[in-house]
């Protein structure tokens, strides 16, 4: 199995931890040290080698952070990790409610003066510049220090090396020349020397190369500077170029990854240097830059055509294991299988199929009251027999060479009650206002967000999360810029792919999510031939949707013509096995 | 009549005007010269001493500058105006689409070198700035001078000084002294000694007064300095203090107009001005100042419970002479009646009516291919008789003084065809899902702006402009800072008042728009119990929907409630004269 459910905690372990690391910053003179989950990547996965606020505090989450003062400590999480954060961290943490509480809040309350200490390679130039500005007290200062945890961790997983992997034309359909072209172009324009990428995901998709540095995400860890005539200097641990040369790719000079920063400092003329990116200790190898967005971005948010075909075909597949899944949930009997039944059925289903990789995120099963903790993850201690009456939320996805997938189903096992089948059809109304709707270019994800949200806020309720976001193509299942969301002003263009994953959550009792994926298009000229030059979504991802959760009573017209359409174009694109057909055909059938 | 259907032309005089303003500027030594639509006060509505734009080029519309150069001029205005100004402007103007082609682009085209002068006194901070910082060649140079267009404009209208009135505080529902010392508590906060207004809607709600220095805004025009104990030094035009005294208010010292810069020169402390407010001429009166935004907008936006009722009732009384415009409309004749038949009938309506002062802007009743230009005025030129199977558009409002309305009614005279019912119903179904939106408290209007498009976009059509505007208290029918509009990221707040009117426009054909005042109020607690902090809106304004160009199969249930509620409480608070009221019964009699 590629995920897994028993995460080993040994409380004690962790108070001796968090003792050598106050003797290590005692010898230091340093009053407060800063444990960021991050690497120097800034990615949302990180090796076993960077795992160094689990290592310290057990937190086992995806995002956080720790400070620790001489006499106390405190770890920062969001509202996704408040509960999981108390059952893995000991005591002796303060759990600070983060983003509402700032760090530099939390220091001011807590120190009055000394010297924090931190590791320059782990926190990027925004981070540390936002604490150095919102510091009350001149007593208090921030210092770079060496890893002052790498000090005291004495089994520390090396990082493993692995084989950076070339992603052929015909997956990536456009040439790592072309690109860096483009990019050299964009700092021309904007009177820029080079720019400097660390971003991972940036350099993977400019160099048409995939690898295997951290798990779920197909990049390589590696970083590169890209001049205004598109020449690539590639820094990379020259081990994991075993199997692939860059070679031919005239435009990119291979360094090994340990020369970056003597390269850096004797560069010339003016970097642009993303500064929610950048680790502070490379922006201080340079002394000309300017911080402007990482130019890979955007063009790599908007898909090409052969992406496009990819992600189409990645989510025909994807979709037979989704469907066939839920025809096997369907001969369950409820209260005879787990969460963690249900995860391994499902990638066992994913695994069979060409071109999986890998799956894109760990499986969310959360049946009853897990279903209501949008990022739940089940493990050995959490796992429960899912039982009648209660919804199962499976949010799951996965890593094909041609395209990632991002799903989310809310399936009723035995018979649901009718607040469930309320709550998930207004759900579902706000996923159909998003997957039909047709809006003007220059639109951004914030733009949109609330029409998700009507049915729910009318009956004085809503979802704590955003509706959707990007998604890359054999990359990140998270990719910005791109987000539909409040919090989010970045136009949608032809060519990005967004989840669409409204969702209502009764604490301790259930969930509901559903969610596809889109693709932004321009839209079809209509019959009354407006001359609106308007935008539309085509639907990517095709697996039933349960229909025993429908009130067909709350819907109207357009929207059970939506999901009839819906179900029709599942059952003619899913190429479903002979044993599970009859089921299939009846899921698909329409509401009539 | 307060509305003037007149404007006398006179394109040879312009051409001799451009001629006077060149020679002007060649005593100068000037290469360019700007002509703002603006006064000192930056407001909607100037005096007609300040109408410098319209004595120079011809254009009478609300916003607009123009730039004279030696051989070239133009003239810049926005979508608005496109068609009227070549109505208006002579040929030898090139007439510049703006906000799409700013004013530093143009001049960039067309001069390469010399100086270009302007009244500093026209020209907001903000204005100049952005100017000189976008302009390419370091040889072209902006420069103050004095107003050449006073200079040759020979039967300038003096100022009418027109005198103050004390808001009392039955309407204004806060003290004076209760409004500056808050205003004095932002200031200590944020650290500042004293802010400087020069805005007369923040001037006038601040002291309690109003005035009528121009038209349809009862403002005073004047200005202040607010220290951060809430004590006001208050410059204003002396005789215009004939009939009212602040000498009861101890914390306002009253100071000539003409002593104003003088007093900002020898000022201590650290001064906070609004950027898109203060002329130019004021900011170079101050040494030590700080950029904010003026802090009375916020809390006058935010209306009080007096000023709230005050409201409830001035619509009340404006429900009377709307619901009486329809009753009469619905007995004239197609094609017996004009558009200026229609504006005199409604105003002179709302002149009987408690309370009233003015209309608040001058009406727009556009028939036919008239009602596609949102914001047409008829005029003696091109009024038209309103024919059978037209809509007439009517947006209209008055000033009383405990209120400000605005309400948008189109109506349909004689028979009106499948596509006018349509696209009206389209347009409904848009009003109708702001006026009945619940929201969570934190949202801003661009986030609720596309739920009165979804309909229109639905089948490629949209409106192109805001779908509302604040609306102040017996002040500025367009009061900032909120909006719904794409464009704006003020958060709603409970007691804000803001316009609700979407609209359909189909070129040289017909024009359709729907508005009410909503009021922002807490939601109250639902049935079921959801403990979310809400919002909603309470509709202020009552009259009849034209139930003729309804088209209820493209209604859902609640939208037809909706509309059967609504009739109903027009019903119940309109007190319609007894010769109207079988027509009004009809009028709002339920949809079944």
């Amino acid at each position: 199995m590629l995920q897994k459910f028993d995460y080993k905690k040994d409380k004690n372990n962790l108070k001796s931890r968090l003792h050598d690391l106050r003797t290590q910053m005692q010898l230091k003179g340093l009053q407060g040290y800063l444990i960021p989950r991050a690497d120097f990547f800034q990615g949302e996965y990180v090796a076993p080698h960077d795992e160094r606020l689990a290592f310290l505090t057990g937190f086992s989450g995806s995002a956080g952070f720790c400070c620790v003062l001489i006499k106390k400590a405190a770890i920062f999480v969001d509202g996704r990790y408040r509960i999981q954060v108390k059952q893995e961290v000991p005591d002796n943490y303060e759990i600070v409610h983060w983003p509402e509480k700032q760090l530099w809040q939390w220091l001011n309350d807590n120190i009055s003066n000394g010297v924090i200490g931190y590791d320059p390679d782990l926190h990027t130039t925004l981070e540390i510049d936002k604490i150095k500005t919102n510091l009350f007290s001149d007593n208090i200062t921030l210092s770079k220090t060496e890893s002052l945890i790498d000090l005291i961790w004495k089994d520390q997983p090396p990082y493993e090396h692995t084989n950076v992997i070339e992603q052929p034309q015909k997956f990536a359909g456009k040439t790592s020349l072309a690109k860096c072209k483009e990019i050299g172009e964009i700092l021309q324009n904007e009177n820029q020397d080079q720019c400097i990428i660390t971003d991972p995901e940036s350099i993977s998709w400019l160099l048409n190369i995939r690898g295997n540095d951290v798990p779920r995400t197909p990049v390589v860890h590696a970083c590169a500077a890209v001049d205004s005539e598109g020449k690539v200097d590639f820094f990379v641990e020259l081990n994991k170029l075993n199997s692939y040369s860059l070679e031919k790719e005239s435009h990119v000079t291979i360094h090994s990854f340990s020369n970056f920063r003597n390269y850096l400092r004797t560069l010339k003329g003016k970097s642009r240097l993303d500064i929610q990116k950048i680790p502070i200790s490379i922006r201080d190898c340079l002394s000309n830059y300017v911080f402007s967005e990482d130019p890979c971005i955007l063009p790599k948010a908007i898909k090409n055509m052969t992406e496009i075909k990819g992600t189409r075909k990645a989510h025909l597949r994807d979709g037979i294991a989704v469907s066939n899944f839920m025809a096997w949930l369907d001969t369950q009997k409820p209260g005879d299988f787990s969460e963690v039944d249900a995860v391994k059925k499902l990638e066992n289903l994913r695994r069979d199929l060409p071109n999986f990789k890998d799956i894109s995120f760990d499986t969310i099963a959360g049946s009853g009251p897990n279903g209501a903790l949008p990022h739940y993850r089940v493990t050995t201690k959490t796992n429960r027999k899912v039982q009648d009456g209660e919804i199962l939320l499976v949010d799951s996805g996965a890593q094909y060479v041609d395209g990632t997938t991002d799903i989310t189903r809310s399936i009723s096992i035995g018979k649901p009650s009718f607040e469930q089948k309320k709550f998930y059809t207004l759900v579902l109304k706000g996923m159909i206002a998003i997957s039909r709707l047709r809006f003007p270019r220059g639109l951004s994800g914030r733009d949109i967000d609330a029409l998700a949200r009507v049915p729910l806020w009318d009956i004085g309720h809503d979802y704590d999360h955003g509706t959707g976001h990007g998604v890359g193509v054999y990359l990140s299942v998270h990719e910005g810029p791109q987000r539909i969301s409040r919090a989010n002003n970045v136009i949608l263009r032809e060519g990005m792919i967004l989840s669409n994953e409204p969702g209502f959550y009764k604490e301790s009792s259930f969930g509901i999510r559903i969610e596809n994926l889109l693709l932004v298009r321009k839209a079809q000229n209509l019959k009354n031939k407006s001359n609106r030059d308007m935008l539309t979504f085509e639907t990517l991802s095709f697996a039933p949707l349960d229909k025993k959760l429908i009130l067909k009573n709350i819907l109207n017209t357009e929207e059970i013509n939506w999901i009839n359409k819906y179900h029709k174009k599942v059952r003619s694109k899913i190429k479903i096995p002979q044993y599970n057909l009859s089921w299939f055909e009846k899921a698909t059938r329409p509401i009539k």
